[in-house]
């Protein structure tokens, strides 16, 4: 990546591929060029630079008021785990030993015991919880951290959607039964789809992973799914139950009513910053980065157009408005720099993709107007002075709407079904998305299909209705549909 | 520690020693029954329970706003970093090298270069600088990350004050001059002091490292500086200087406005996790903790007092009053658990440090009144349901200053001042606190007096007025006054 003074000459050309034509080099200048990520020197890391990391400052304000709000509390937990931790859980270790961080020294001194760097809490924090618990009067117990996470990832990293470390969060919850626990993965997953939909505008598939894609060592995994342009999925949040199957190994028990010893049902669930990958890439046009206005750190910009001896009315217009803006709790800033023109300017906020660009020159001074142009679209509309406020609010509201319509149109449109294995095989090669298919069941048909064609099985949906008659590999009857696709 | 439900029956009796009489288990008991933090397995590692987290979440809330007026933003960057780029500043690497974590492996694969836990960020943030500044346009660089630190501690640790794992925000900037450099140190410094005396009612001394104190590679450090009741010095940030000591082997350069190449400017600064310990420590009495109000995550807890049958009234009654106060933005919270007595959560809240009750009861709901009791003093004061809000309102900034004026009485009455190195070693030894004496300047007497009396310099008083005659130690004329003290 080029320096910055080296980037505003390349910025003025804008991204020199189309998001269409290739969207792998397309999504590497968006994320340079829009300043959202930096390669650090270790293999897949990543510095997230402010203009992404404040989106993620506002996914974090969006997600603590449902948690909060619904009786969890934040934490943070030790990040090293002894390696005795790890093996206590036999499929929990599978899962996670290729690609986890050892720490063997610390100054001159070797470790008694080898130390792993959090690839995801389970087992540090279980070791806390079973402490903590000790009768049904200390359930649920409800906590959630905010943190890095570090998973050596060899091959195929993408900054925001596959790196060696992210930001997470993590929730642990402790139920006294599995029905509260289910309630509990459910109440999650709807926040996700929430957060997702409502605030990102990325729509999704939402169910239940098979038992080969769950989580080590979980009872059952839900996730939500997103579909990138390119075809290829991206699970971006899961919520497990755990069962009895962590609460055993780490002694999590408590007395219940009748003062009998039970052990407790845990819960976990997570998202990561691999969702800005997620909405970069859904939303994202050949112009740069357009973030919706739900999630927007910053909703507005205001480029004042000026000959020398106008400065003044004009800038003293744009000040208004930007005060007018901010009264109505819609956060703005005034792009009042005289060293670089307004195009570059509009090509700078462009490519930062902040949803609403205001202009004002001279003449939309005298007449008391200003124009308003939408990122997604690039229209541009003259607005009163005096409606402003209100203006730039319907219009935020209107693209957050048009960048989710027009997302989910193409995760309908990416949606394939089919029975027949050729058929299938094609359009996973071809064409991606998703290939809704009637499945056996078997793990066998599951791990061919994925041997055969690269796609995984991305989601069970949670009703299962209307079942497809058989099973696209075997040809036996079905049990239940699934969605596949090649996923990132 | 011992888990929730046995706590709850030793919470009933309270803390077992005197803050008075033996502090060091006094903090021990008070970290665990008002349930801030908890061992973790890894030497020197604890969990950040709830209850202080929340404190972390308000303080990152208070600086974020400081910093954010000022123009710097948040960001995050990778938390390995390669042995490499610890090697570039000697100073730094002597500094940090007996005490950071090595990361030897990923899987079962040796890795190619020995990689650290950050211990702090300078190295790794500096790689991405040289890349990011090329010209006087990208200045002043101001970020800041707010992370995890690891560094290994093996005695002496103490939840808070002293662990291998902790919390901080680590600011780093770039500058074209020194003039600019010095203005963001004082200007930040500036920053912790407001945090700490008008937020967590911690008085300070505040001024200048000695050359042995100051930061592995910088060129000045300053600092704010707590005194604990045992007689010992917290650290509680510091904000650095660095010349361009950093710049030059990280190759931070940049054209100004001459397109001269010049080498940049940097600093950095941090506060950290330890700030809670402080207030923990400072606060405190025999019943738990004491939140200072302004930093408290919760202001007040209501406490509805009755018995069978007289419940409905009482409870609407509650209900209105913490309407009415989060109406005011005070947050507030309802303790109607049916399974506790009001005294049981009187001693509960009073242990967490909550600091104003409201009990209401029966009569006082026939007579429209309340009672606030105070946490700091445990005054009672009986007011007028109509007026609740603007009580407690005052109720809590008066909590607020009497807190800070007993802390700033406290922290004078420590200091001690003298010339005569046996009264300076007598009362390090017994009494402790801050001894203020003249210093030659010369770092043979700095080391003489820390080899016989564990004493350091904590804080140089940035104005030199009013300087002692001579050196406390070699007798020689002093150069300036130093503040000298035994420190966590």
């Amino acid at each position: 990546m080029a320096g910055k003074s080296d980037k505003r000459e390349e910025r003025q050309e804008g991204i020199t591929v189309k998001k269409s034509e290739n969207f792998s080099e397309w999504y590497t200048q968006v994320v340079a060029k829009a300043e959202l990520a930096d390669y650090g020197p270790v293999q897949g890391t990543s510095a997230f630079m402010p203009n992404s990391y404040a989106i993620w400052e506002r996914i974090q304000e969006v997600f603590n008021k449902m948690i909060f709000e619904t009786g969890h509390r934040n934490a943070y937990f030790p990040m090293l785990i002894p390696e005795s931790f790890l093996t206590k859980e036999k499929e929990h270790l599978e899962g996670f030993s290729p690609e986890v961080f050892w720490v063997t020294h610390s100054g001159d001194n070797k470790l008694g015991e080898r130390l792993v760097i959090r690839p995801t809490s389970e087992t540090m924090i279980y070791s806390f919880y079973s402490k903590w618990v000790r009768s049904w009067r200390d359930l649920p117990l409800l906590l959630n951290q905010w943190c890095n996470i570090l998973r050596a990832e060899i091959k195929s990293t993408k900054p925001f959607i596959r790196g060696s470390e992210f930001l997470w969060q993590e929730g642990h919850t402790v139920h006294a039964t599995k029905e509260e626990a289910d309630k509990e993965v459910m109440m999650i997953l709807e926040f996700y789809r929430k957060l997702s939909e409502d605030y990102l505008a990325v729509p999704l598939l939402v169910g239940k992973k098979s038992e080969s894609e769950k989580f080590a060592g979980a009872l059952y995994t839900t996730t939500i799914e997103a579909m990138m342009p390119d075809g290829k999925a991206v699970q971006a949040g899961t919520s497990h139950n755990l069962g009895q199957n962590f609460s055993k190994p780490f002694d999590i028990k408590f007395l219940d009513k009748d003062s009998k010893l039970q052990y407790a049902w845990t819960t976990s669930w997570g998202i990561a910053t691999r969702l800005i990958g997620a909405l970069i890439m859904i939303h994202g046009d050949d112009r740069g980065a357009i973030i919706p206005p739900r999630i927007a750190p910053i909703k507005a910009v205001i480029v004042p157009i000026y000959k020398t001896g106008e400065e003044k009315e004009v800038l003293a217009k744009a000040r208004e408005i930007k005060s007018a803006l901010a009264t109505a709790g819609i956060s703005v800033i005034l792009d009042d720099r005289d060293d670089r023109t307004p195009g570059w300017k509009f090509n700078d906020h462009e490519m930062k993709g902040i949803p609403v660009r205001i202009e004002i020159g001279p003449r939309d001074v005298k007449e008391g107007k200003a124009v308003m142009v939408r990122r997604d679209t690039l229209e541009k509309k003259s607005v009163s002075m005096q409606a402003i406020s209100a203006s730039v609010a319907d219009l935020l509201e209107d693209i957050q709407k048009n960048l989710f319509a027009k997302a989910k149109a193409a995760l309908d449109a990416s949606i394939t079904i089919t029975d027949d294995y050729g058929q299938f095989r094609q359009t996973i090669e071809n064409k991606g998305g998703f290939v809704l298919s009637g499945w056996c069941g078997g793990q066998a048909c599951e791990a061919k299909i994925k041997e055969e064609t690269g796609a995984t099985i991305r989601v069970i949906p949670f009703e299962s209705k209307d079942v497809r008659q058989k099973c696209v590999y075997c040809g036996k009857k079905a049990e239940q549909n699934a969605y596949f696709a090649r996923a990132y």
